[in-house]
């Protein structure tokens, strides 16, 4: 099969508009087929700011109510997609920006209200079944880069926020009946640390088993868990790899020599 | 050859919620390939009297600043084009919202300062015969309907900002070899009017003939020659047939009975 990269990029990247142009001249020089999903990063909490849209956090978790989906909806699929499509463009690499709605890529539903009564507002949740991967094909095999904005649709005309993280890996499972998927998840630092105060500690490879060693031993910090239970879940589903690592090293980790956590079934 | 309708749709249809879900609603429903491309409307300027920036203009024509092209990204390309593709999808009609930089489609030039020093700003002045018409074939051909907003690039990393009108001139333009093209400008009248102040006097066939008559006897009202102008421009460079006419009536303008005005060579 055709090597696939699925490429996710956070606010680290984002909001810093020399890390971002540094970061896509390095992604598109990558040899093959990709797909970059970008988060948000601070940019719509600012210019909600301004527009007097406060953030509203229940529990720590955002509420995504009319305004802040209008202002998301700029702010991801307007600003932050178009920017990095006109930049990749630049560089010769042939960029399509979408949202889930775009080509009926990414149905999803909205988020029910929690038992204990929390509505979350306009946030989608996935439905991993209905993906839409036909059309993605068709970009991929035309020479397209798809590039996504966090935003889903309900189907019935309502646009959803929908976490980066999630579209990375759902796009990478629906995908990974068609390619050999790499998922990458860039964040700030260069893998999984052993020691989370030393930058050199990376772990180059984890397995099912050397994660239950790890875990047992107590050395991973908690932030990091989730994500290496999401990039399990993801291979479970039948993408083949799963590498976090450092934005820098992207050029790297998509080949043999990476320096970030490889995560492989075994 | 295959039918094709390019239609435009501006600030009238777009900045109320029920005129544009009416408009959707009837668009969704046309039989064959249709693109629909829309103008940004009120809303931007709305959401820039909010965030205090200026709209700025030089003999009466608007200049786009820094602050005046992120806004339009956000609105045009964000908020407008895919609340239009999430209620398109609703309605069944597979919608891709694009920009000019997306897959490189409509690749610009920024307006260079006037001889007499006016710096427009980020105003994109298209390059037809760099349309990348191929990658809008694909999508029109996988039963895709492209959505554009009025953003164009400079190939250089830089969205511009570029009159809705002129975008769907040079689309049907470059599409008219491969389709039999109808270009369909949407306003608040029923078509071209003999007498502007009786809505029931639309000129149902404009030819180059009929408009030479029609120009001398000074019946037509001033505003409305640059937009027939620009039809027969359409007309001279391969587009089959231009048509003006309302929102309302769009179903029915793609038919042979059409309500508008159609402009043709003879």
């Amino acid at each position: 099969m055709n090597r696939l990269f699925v490429i996710k990029i956070g606010g680290n990247v984002i909001d810093d508009e020399n890390n971002l142009s540094k970061f896509l001249t390095k992604f598109a020089a990558i040899e093959g087929k990709q797909i970059l999903i970008h988060g948000g990063g601070k940019i719509a909490t600012k210019l909600g700011n301004k527009l007097g849209v406060e953030s509203k956090y229940i529990d720590g978790r955002r509420i995504t109510d009319t305004e802040t989906i209008d202002l998301v909806t700029m702010v991801y699929g307007g600003l932050v997609n178009k920017k990095i499509v006109a930049q990749l463009q630049a560089l010769h690499c042939n960029a399509i920006g979408l949202t889930g709605a775009d080509a009926n890529i990414i149905p999803a539903t909205k988020r029910p209200i929690t038992d204990e009564g929390i509505d979350f507002g306009f946030v989608g949740d996935v439905l991993p079944d209905q993906l839409k991967t036909n059309n993605l094909q068709l970009f991929l095999e035309n020479k397209l880069t798809p590039v996504f904005a966090p935003l889903t649709h309900d189907g019935k005309g309502q646009i959803l926020n929908t976490n980066a993280d999630t579209i990375a890996s759902v796009v990478a499972v629906a995908l990974s009946s068609v390619y050999d998927v790499r998922l990458i998840y860039c964040f700030e630092k260069k893998g999984v640390l052993e020691n989370m105060n030393d930058e050199n500690s990376v772990i180059p490879l984890l397995t099912t088993d050397s994660y239950e060693q790890l875990k047992a031993s107590n050395k991973l910090f908690d932030g990091i868990l989730p994500k290496i239970d999401n990039a399990f879940a993801a291979i479970d589903s039948g993408v083949k790899e799963v590498l976090i690592g450092h934005a820098d090293d992207i050029v790297q980790n998509t080949t043999q020599n990476t320096t970030g956590t490889l995560i492989k079934e075994r």
